[in-house]
């Protein structure tokens, strides 16, 4: 490594970095970005977003003394090399793996990391709060706290909250604004317009002055007041670059916008702006994937790009033989099957149209595709405003995302009754995204809601009929499906409308004593159970209840009739989820079966991949077995 | 009435309105004005907003063709002459009563009320949804869609996310920005003095002129674009009124501000902008309480006064003998209470300063209480970076709002196990409010986030003691309570810590066979239960359970064993509530005890008095009879 890296290798913590000349700052961003490509070719990851930070995340650490001065971070995939440069360098070649360091920053894991930072957008709020604890704490006033958000977060309705709020309480919050002109996809939004916008100003330095002169003549500039000049020349720039200053307008100092990959420029301008004293934002621009021309070129595909031969640059997909779609191929598909049926469809998503595949209908028909940026909140009363107009809206969202929408869901859909589909995408265990975005709480928080009706399909063909089911239906849904491959999809019979409400058998074992509820693609699970117990002489039936919302009343009674021991599986969280609907119903029967349920028990799930994370969790198909077995009881 | 309301008289629907001239509106003003005072001082409602909005309705229902325009609201107790003007007169003085019209537009009781209007900053992402879908819908091309918002709900984030999305896809929006320089307290925040400041611009056309010429000269305003020109003129503006037009930074065009009370300038201007294209925000500067003095004088005690003597303007308070505090007042004194007793302690509210009793800490300790406005999430997540930085923060949001920081709950406190202590008010049935405002699903939506710990106290010596144990606990935690009168608080005991998990019992009876389980101030209808059983000698015995989470198992574990039935009783939506979390524990005893689960049912309960709200969901004292005596089966 020493030869390679010669400044990296000497660096464990920030302190090591201060020790270095402002010279050789250059150098040491050019080995991280090495540093970066080397590991995240092997061992993938957010790749652009981190390329694009690596001499901000330099500079912040040679100026401040973090952690003592803290440093929040917005989502944080950007913030790789602020890792590796707070004594996780040797950890970085492990990140996102079960047991490794996490994809994001996180309190949990290093006291460099000082808040949690997989949302989007709540930066601003949590540094502001920090920023303000400091002021009026004793000895603490002059700690320093950075945020760092990028032009894609800013643009959410929390960061706005935010920044509004800023400039309420005495404190000397610096936000740093990373702009790189997009977010995971596309950038949209009034103030995505603006922020380009404010960074062609070229040549306004001029006419500033000539208004000055001008203006002081004229009276308007007798007022000898520091921050009326700022105003004034801002107001100048946003008259040449014809937009307004957002930040200014909300009392919140404007600095830029400057090259954010200059580092010893970086350097100067946090030493000048560092002792400030009042809210400040700093604007910076820079390129997604610096340094990587593959990823300069594309940064959307090599936002998170898999494994890649790094002298290439080429992509290393696995090859298979039938391709598998994935959930949201399905999905993607699906909607533009529909929407060209009914002319009524019509598909949200809020900053994932590549993550949700819904640029299918982006593609096919744009005037009928809507992306509202990070605004989940947003993103759903939108379709509520659309459903009251006559339309028919489908909004993919991510399900741990999902959350941020929850009373918009409630007040401005359920209530209402509107025929608003929501295609919660990513629900249940995620994987190396880790405990922030795992989505486990959507059966539960969604099953509370009157009005609702909610499923999950066990295979590809279930999805497509549980969408054109929904046209049917004219009121609120709720369909559920995960990350990752789905199963073969023959579209070219006609969908099945289904009955809410109505489960199915899916294998019936000789004589079973036990039967097997799942909800949604985790019945694969229970197939593999039944089979691994088959052979040891064990039957099983397993039944598909596709509806949680409502449930088989009909065939669960049965059910409790019929055996002796009840198995629930879910991929969700085991407090107000489908098993909980299950026992309910099944505890009226008196004698009724034994029931075990199996799904995310009462705490946090970091990162890993799947398969242990099941495994962990108990519902793997090894923990089924155990569950029909006897060796695992409820609580 | 005819004599007292020649003009309003004749007006049933807004067609009977278009009928008048345009000199007889004010006069119509006048008349709904004291409609709404006779109305009001006998039957209370949301007064001072509704009075300052007057004028503009009438404006809108004369130049616009509602209900095939669309109407939207935002919060909406401003709506009041809106609903008098669309065939809700003679229906209005029943408003918020059982079986009456509610207090909020509904599109479930009128076409006129376009989208449902209880939770402030909607209107414009649901107006924007109907704009863009009839934009695209043959015969809806030239549908108008007018949203009406106020300064202090355009604060809040959905509000913004809305904003920033206006101008992505093509529409004719007309927001109108209802500005009267309050929201229920004080407004605050960046916007709040940016919107006050907008309006102090007199004099700027003279300077505008001249520096347009001056301009035009030096060559920077030779594009004949006319929205060069807007933009131009707008920045001048912001100039010399040293703000920053934040609307025309996100591509909405901007007109005003104007009187919000001469009505006749409102029909003109409405109809000079009312066919114009793309997205547009007019600013009317109004008077809370207009046209009823003691209200302009004091707007917030006006905000929703309670009955009055409409001559004299003297509020008629309800005497009483020894006086019962509300649950809030508890809250608020417990909380200036261990605020003097740690240092640490700070508390934040989101606009509801004296709707949650947090104004006594703004009284005694102003550095230590943060009203954030309308901005729930921020609320939240400004809390978990207080308690990150050490800090002991009380957030007091109302349960209903609090379902917009859902996410910041899990991703921004309880993931990190921050010790913030969520003060969940107006929990459970709150009344007159109705649909949009009932706290249902708090315990529901806690309940399943690993890591928080939950209570509900029954009185308000137990109130204080919770909020006293919270210092103690050093995570987050959850206290609800609902509106209304509490008990009476002796503080001059020391406070009891209690041991989160550990319940009690609250009544012993003779050899009882039925327990009765309650959480929080419930348990009030299950001792007047009780009462009447043992009159019919029936003995119940009554648990306060205190805790949803950790629940008590072993004193569950006890209660399983020894009774033949139980009946669970909350205030609160039954999937995922605590009965769920006892019957899970419960039904794990073979045999086990029949179990009754009281709570609100899986629909949708609209407003009334409490009293006959609870007895609709069986709740009730007479309901707890009835569940005991086993008129009433789970399911």
């Amino acid at each position: 490594m020493d030869s390679e890296y010669p400044l990296l290798s000497k660096i464990n913590k920030p302190g090591d970095l201060k020790a270095l000349k402002e010279e050789e700052l250059p150098e040491l961003c050019r080995e991280i970005r090495s540093y970066l490509i080397e590991n995240l070719s092997e061992n993938p990851g957010h790749f652009a977003s981190s390329m694009g930070a690596v001499d901000l995340i330099v500079a912040l650490h040679y100026v401040f003394d973090t952690p003592h001065d803290r440093l929040v971070w917005d989502v944080g995939h950007q913030a790789y090399a602020h890792k590796i440069l707070t004594g996780r360098k040797d950890d970085f070649k492990n990140h996102r793996t079960l047991g490794g360091i996490s994809g994001f920053p996180s309190p949990l894991e290093s006291d460099y990391d000082s808040f949690m930072a997989g949302h989007a957008g709540n930066s601003i709020s949590a540094g502001l709060g920090m920023a303000i604890a400091d002021k009026c704490t004793p000895g603490n006033e002059n700690r320093k706290t950075v945020v760092v958000i990028g032009d894609a977060s800013i643009s959410g309705g929390l960061a706005f909250e935010g920044l509004n709020n800023a400039s309420n309480h005495p404190n000397d919050l610096l936000i740093i604004l990373n702009d790189n002109d997009m977010s995971i996809d596309n950038n949209v939004g009034g103030l995505h317009g603006y922020l380009s916008d404010l960074t062609t100003s070229a040549g306004y330095n001029k006419i500033r002055n000539k208004l000055a002169l001008y203006l002081k003549k004229k009276g308007v500039l007798t007022e000898p007041r520091r921050r009326a000049i700022i105003r004034f020349s801002n107001s100048v720039k946003s008259l040449v670059s014809k937009k307004q200053n957002i930040f200014e307008g909300l009392n919140i100092r404007y600095f830029g916008p400057i090259d954010g990959h200059d580092v010893r420029k970086l350097v100067k301008v946090l030493r000048d702006i560092k002792e400030m004293h009042g809210p400040r934002l700093l604007h910076l621009y820079t390129v997604k994937g610096k340094g990587y021309k593959p990823a300069e070129e594309d940064p959307t595909i090599w936002h998170a790009p898999g494994r890649f031969d790094p002298d290439t640059g080429e992509r290393i997909c696995k090859t298979e033989g039938v391709k598998i779609p994935l959930w949201q191929e399905v999905f993607g598909e699906t909607l533009v099957e529909i929407a060209r049926k009914n002319e009524r469809v019509m598909g949200i998503t809020a900053a994932m149209p590549t993550g949700t595949s819904l640029n299918q209908l982006f593609e096919e028909m744009p005037e009928r595709a809507f992306d509202v940026g990070i605004s989940e909140g947003h993103a759903v009363t939108f379709a509520g405003g659309l459903a009251a107009a006559g339309k028919l809206p489908f909004v993919a969202i991510y399900s741990s995302f999902l959350q941020r929408a929850y009373d918009n869901i409630i007040h401005d859909v359920a209530i209402q009754g509107l025929p608003v589909t929501f295609c919660v995408d990513r629900a249940g265990l995620v994987g190396e995204d880790g405990v922030t975005h795992h989505g486990f709480f959507d059966l539960a928080y969604l099953n509370c809601v009157p009005g609702l009706t909610i499923a999950s399909p066990s295979d590809a063909e279930m999805l497509r009929n549980l969408m054109h089911t929904s046209l049917n239906l004219g009121k609120p849904f709720a369909i559920r499906y995960p990350r990752g491959k789905s199963s073969k999809l023959d579209k070219t019979g006609a969908p099945e409308i289904l009955s809410p409400g109505k489960g199915r058998i899916a294998h019936e074992g000789k004589d079973s004593k036990v039967a097997i509820l799942t909800i949604g693609p985790i019945l694969a699970n229970a197939l593999k159970a039944s089979e691994i117990l088959s052979m040891e002489g064990i039957e099983t039936d397993i039944y598909d209840m596709i509806w949680m919302k409502p449930i088989d009343e009909e065939l669960l009674n049965k059910i409790a009739a019929k055996y002796e021991k009840i198995v629930t599986v879910e991929d969700g969280i085991l407090a107000g989820g489908f098993g909980s609907v299950v026992n309910k119903v099944i505890n009226t029967y008196e004698p009724h079966p034994e029931i075990v349920n199996l799904g995310i028990p009462d705490e946090w799930i970091m990162h890993g991949d799947i398969p242990h994370l099941q495994s962990k969790c108990g519902f793997d198909a090894e923990g089924i077995v155990r569950a029909v077995k006897g060796e695992v009881k409820n609580n």
